[in-house]
């Protein structure tokens, strides 16, 4: 089959309004929103349901052409943008957006892949349930990305990533034929589990058009507070004071360093909370099934012994949702604050949590040494172990210069985290971006388990192309 | 190689004292412990380090002779249990039993695929944490075996199972080769994840030597209730009250029949607690890092509110630690006193939890009508949708008779849960035991993924044959 022929047969399929062969129709599917990467690709298309999927993969299977699956396109690694080079057809799963099923007895929601992110915590609202998975890009990552990259964000200290919110997949195989793997079970031990198999594989191993999603009691009571804190290992201390003294109901504790606040406080518009100057912050929230007024007050009587054991600076509780969203800002604002500051250097790594101080001290140590004048912009998840280890150029200091430093700086920050242990991407997968990173850091036997399962699943190697592997 | 060489090398590595093959030595590894399954094998081999189990794979691959994982050897569906026929050596784990580890500030341990379950909750415990995996074969099973036949037990749901109780692994792959994936990270997505592909995988994708495992804060206050409830509908409203209320402090909810709590009553010596008379009754279980005293109020006043709507029948509310444990025993006693009573008929069945009372109920009605006398001994994690589903014959009926029925019965239960969206292994596995259910119920796209999977890791079919596929 030819590439007109091709185009036409996927016109039958999906009709053709929905095959986009036009520059200008195509160009925002073929650059990620960064803007690092641009691919080609014959065309895009959108179907709207499991069987379309199918039926387009079974005619580019039969074609022999690469299939890009794109999800809302907010990868930060290029893994939804398609390479440039080569034959082949991006999968828009955006009009797959329906809200299958909701069993709040079960605490299940069944949405298909295209669901934005925020739609399918709002249909879990409306039942009176939680859909906990939460991160900056919401109103516009679709959940089937979510799944496709593990995605992280905000309450894994509670929830899990998620990986651990999917009970079930229906998946389209690299040769088109459909698995309905949508079980609604929390224990299921026949055979081996299929579905990992795609969760974070970044849509090389087939393309996930559905899932049964855990769903969770909505949490009545909440209680929010910043913590001015000296130093990373006095976090990490205070983190542990609070499990003890809370279990699962620190839902989130937030690492926020004070240059990071600053950036903050320089760029975006307030009023800001009024808080004490301090090299370190947590942002710390409960979340609980029962009183408001007491989980505050229990929240409140805690952080008053860890400031009276001089274990905490100072601590600001929120008085009403309004003060815990505006807590919730200054954490959220980071990104913003320091894109406007200018191009940064990034990482997205994670530690075991009892090595987090080292590692922020020798890192800014070697780095500072290396690169005078670096500012580091530290902030994360420290409940995860998972730091957003960002940097900015020198305030005086040349743009240009700093940012041809990055593969530098990322080795001393990557060598560093491979040394303790630690994982060079925690939570925004490989793509393309970290390909050869991810070949430098795991074992051979490792990378040829990995193309073992890939050649296994998609021998013909026409799922997502240069990805991940 | 032929035998007498692969016996002779193997003693080279481990030590001639820990190959086993005299007769008596090797018997209790070829029986399965309910007596069901009973296998050949060349040798016992009982290698005390990760490198010496490789070792041992690299030998026994190099004859070319099969391989049997054994760790405790409790598996209920015998899939630690070699095959009848065929050349096979039994690698025992229960030499590589040390802690390596444990990271209190982390919250993790690294222990060895031979510790006793219960050896890892103590070691946990030392260091003022808890690992929550707890079943009732703990004194006995092995971690490894935990992890490799993915475990549940009674805190799943709060905790989830042993894969979600497990961040890395190191394994012996079916050529030897040792893989280290020993990482301590909640987050890492850095390519696929390999580790999924051995927990639940029953041996048959290499042997688990050793485990970083997720810790938990110890739980200081607990308050456990026991409830009379009138029928499962009941049941499933009355879980659903105590998590919209309580949220994950509601570490256990166990459902148990009125007949199965009889046979307690009739087979296991007291003096028991005095309950009142139910046709269902729940076991409830709140865990807090907070203070005791309060727990208990909390959960009296709930209880009393819900006997007030009249949603639950009768509640007892333990007073002390011993009370907590008598009812306890109540609930882990129910196997026992089946035993007894004598031979049964078992099933290890989940559902979608919303689907549990209609399951109850068409399940027992068909039984009953096909099996006229037929006593139904349900009980269950209610909250997990994990049904031990079982049935003792009619209290004149003849023993030989009833358990010839057991394929009938079977059918009847295995295809209602079917129907239901149900899964028929919940927690044991497949072994030998489910290995033609698992055929009969899964798709053969399904069972082809997972042959796909097996043939890419484990090509020349040495791993643990004759289990699961």
């Amino acid at each position: 089959m030819d590439d007109t022929g091709l185009i036409s047969r996927l016109g039958d399929v999906v009709g053709e309004a929905n095959v986009l062969v036009a520059a200008d129709a195509v160009a925002g599917y073929l650059v990620d929103w960064r803007g690092r990467y641009r691919g080609t690709a014959l065309c895009v298309v959108r179907p709207a349901t499991a069987a379309a999927v199918s039926a387009v993969v079974r005619l580019c299977a039969q074609a022999g052409v690469a299939m890009v699956p794109q999800g809302g396109n907010t990868s930060l690694c290029g893994a939804a943008t398609p390479a440039a080079e080569g034959r082949s057809v991006v999968i828009s799963l955006a009009r797959l957006n329906r809200v299958r099923a909701i069993d709040a007895a079960n605490n299940t929601i069944t949405v298909e892949a295209g669901c934005l992110l925020q739609r399918v915590q709002e249909a879990a609202a409306a039942a009176g349930r939680l859909f906990p998975l939460s991160l900056a890009a919401e109103g516009s990552c679709q959940i089937g990305g979510n799944l496709s990259t593990n995605a992280g964000g905000v309450q894994v200290l509670r929830y899990g990533t998620a990986r651990e919110l999917t009970l079930g997949l229906e998946v389209v195989m690299p040769d088109g034929e459909l698995w309905d793997g949508l079980r609604a079970l929390r224990k299921d031990n026949t055979g081996y589990d299929l579905k990992q198999l795609f969760i974070g594989a970044e849509g090389t191993l087939g393309i996930i058009t559905a899932a049964v999603l855990r769903l969770f009691p909505w949490p009545r009571a909440k209680a929010t507070a910043w913590l001015a804190i000296a130093a990373p290992e006095t976090a990490l201390r205070a983190l542990i004071a609070l499990q003890d003294r809370f279990g699962p109901a620190l839902t989130a504790c937030e690492l926020v360093s004070g240059v990071a606040l600053g950036l903050v406080r320089k760029h975006i518009p307030g009023p800001h909370p009024t808080l004490v100057d301090s090299p370190w912050h947590l942002l710390v929230e409960l979340s609980a099934g029962g009183d408001e007024a007491s989980l505050r007050e229990e929240l409140a009587s805690f952080l008053a012994s860890m400031i009276d054991d001089r274990r905490v600076a100072d601590a600001v509780l929120a008085q009403s949702g309004e003060q815990a969203r505006r807590l919730w800002t200054l954490r959220e604002s980071i990104g913003e604050a320091q894109r406007i500051e200018g191009p940064s250097i990034k990482h997205d790594v994670s530690l075991p949590i009892s090595r987090l101080p080292e590692f922020i001290e020798r890192a800014d140590r070697a780095l500072v040494e290396a690169f005078p004048g670096i500012r580091m912009v530290t902030f994360g998840h420290i409940g995860d172990g998972n730091l957003h280890y960002n940097q900015s150029r020198p305030t005086a200091g040349d743009q240009t210069l700093f940012l041809a430093a990055q593969p530098q700086v990322n080795r001393v920050v990557h060598d560093l985290v491979d040394e303790l242990g630690g994982s060079i991407s925690a939570e925004h997968g490989i793509g393309q971006l970290k390909r050869a990173e991810l070949l430098r850091y795991r074992t051979p036997l490792e990378i040829g388990m990995m193309r073992a399962v890939k050649e296994a699943l998609d021998p013909r190697g026409l799922m997502n192309p240069g990805k991940v592997l």
